[in-house]
């Protein structure tokens, strides 16, 4: 567990994109983040208040979130002063680039001189066990997608907000980095050892024997050549009861692989509920989860409310419309059974 | 790749079983194998020439194979010192066991200092990049299992005989830590990061500008909950040609896995070949593989034959009774196209 509140660290990032972990972060946990740190020349805001280290410290922060990824995914060097002195200051640090921050010497000396905590959150869990596909206690929804990159996380991350506000207790499980910032833990399951794949995903969604809900971040696509098989794995692992498969219309091609098309929504959402039945027969699709944000308003309406009449589920766009409907469909299928009496009305 | 001839390390083995590996290596590839180094006290022997460390360095032999297991699949102690002098008579040293040869500090303190190389068969390769998925040159040939541990390794090894037999150009392609060491080279798909499964798949299987047809190793199963996820990156990977599906008759539920009912053929059969079409819509399932060891040669043939039939594909027991069936089934789907002269007789 990564230990909030968060001081995010946005560098001198002027393109909002730099930033979007740290953003998604700010977005899905205002709770959890305290201020942000820009270095001079940063013209980027998440709003939040801008704090050097000693000063957010002093109100109580407890980890620096490098939320600014540079290319290649290094640390950029100017971060590096700023890591070490919030190591200082007594904060750990979590990182979500490809670079580990222990690869730096002087931050893996100064952390462990101090005895704080590096969490870089590409890092898989070391102990992980084989997926037994035991079914488990509690209900658990699954998040999937017609390619990656479809919006399964923000999906996700409004449904957890919106079954709460409708009285479902529902948590969130991370399976990427972001998310995994944004949670202050989970599983990164692409960079888990092949064998493991389902069983991270058991690890970090294990039985609610209080009953509820965990809402589980999909990844990648059954339909795309690179990663299905992580796919395939977080499904099996997951043991949805239910599904919400997330689609972003107009892509000529599925992401980064020119030539294989973007599969029917029909045909992806059968697919997707055949692999859960290996281990949860009952499963079933309670919606669609589009990203509209390259349409007008009403064009967006328009065409869930097209997908909606042709696979007879509801469909909204989570940023522009919420899930609410979504979750109407989800309370009636699963919804208490009545009791003998009032069935008898 | 691992350098041949090999000198099999059988330790001081009384069981079979633990020299699994070993069998594997001296069956399939009698002509990379100089001889057997057994401890007193061992009643194993696969029926190789007994050598010490010193008479397999005359004869030449380059690399001694670690083919025994203990419990945990650690270096048993009385192995090192034998480690130790093949590294100072010459060898190289390679092991399929779950230690790393280089965990021993001896070993990893003399191989380096002669300039030795070590391999340990479980470590995947470390530069991989992701799948891609572009149609490459040259055929390919995949195993599917109904469930792990069903032969398909023994299969593909069969095929690749029984094709050259035929006159194809067939090369076995291994996934798995025994096929690996059979082979020679190879990547252990269950090992590799959860991205890479099938970019390390298409790696160890490249365009065959020449022709001639890729046997590739399958691992695990579609029906597997612990491992679907490594099956379906290999079967996205191999963008196989041709589909030879694998099954041992008579077992009670997936391995190790109770409660999950080993799928029906034909439907095991289809869903592998629906997800190979991701990436090869043009894939053709063209024989099962049957391990009928646990019945009478009357019992097996009888099987195959309701197989057979049931299914309208050549099945046999690649052990028991070749694979010359499932290769002509395989040349008959892959001829030439006849020339205009003679289609016109």
């Amino acid at each position: 567990m990564i230990a909030s509140p968060y001081l995010l660290y946005l560098g001198a990032a002027v393109d909002p994109l730099a930033v979007k972990t740290a953003r998604g972060v700010a977005q899905w946990r205002p709770d959890r983040c305290l201020g942000q740190l820009r270095l001079p020349g940063a013209t980027v805001t998440l709003g939040l208040e801008d704090l050097d280290v000693a000063e957010a410290a002093r109100r109580g922060a407890r980890t620096l979130v490098i939320g600014e990824a540079n290319a290649g995914g290094r640390l950029a060097p100017e971060a590096i002063p700023v890591v070490l002195a919030a190591l200082e200051a007594g904060l750990d640090v979590a990182c979500g680039l490809h670079q580990k921050l222990a690869e730096v010497a002087e931050i893996r000396e100064t952390a462990a001189r101090l005895g704080r905590r590096l969490t870089d959150v590409r890092e898989p869990p070391t102990s992980l066990a084989v997926g037994k596909g035991v079914p488990r206690a509690g209900h658990r929804l699954l998040t999937v997608g017609t390619d990656c990159s479809v919006g399964k996380m923000y999906a996700s991350l409004a449904l957890e907000r919106d079954m709460r506000a409708a009285g479902l207790r529902a948590d969130f499980r991370a399976t990427g980095q972001t998310g995994i910032l944004i949670a202050g833990d989970g599983a990164p399951v692409d960079a888990v050892v092949a064998d493991f794949i389902s069983g991270a995903v058991e690890a970090i969604s294990p039985a609610r024997h209080e009953g509820g809900w965990d809402v589980i971040e999909g990844q990648g696509s059954l339909f795309h050549p690179s990663y299905a098989g992580v796919t395939l794995g977080l499904i099996h692992g997951a043991q949805p009861d239910a599904l919400v498969l997330c689609h972003e219309p107009g892509r000529s091609h599925m992401r980064g692989v020119p030539g294989h098309p973007v599969p029917e929504l029909a045909i992806c959402l059968e697919r997707n509920l055949e692999a859960a039945r290996l281990t949860n027969p009952a499963v079933v699709a309670v919606g669609v989860a589009l990203n509209t944000s390259a349409m007008s308003a009403a064009e967006g309406l328009e065409l869930c409310s097209r997908i909606s009449d042709a696979l007879g589920l509801p469909c909204q766009d989570p940023v522009a419309h919420g899930t609410h409907l979504i979750v109407d469909r989800l309370k009636s299928c699963f919804a208490p059974p009545l009791s003998a009496a009032s069935a008898g009305r």
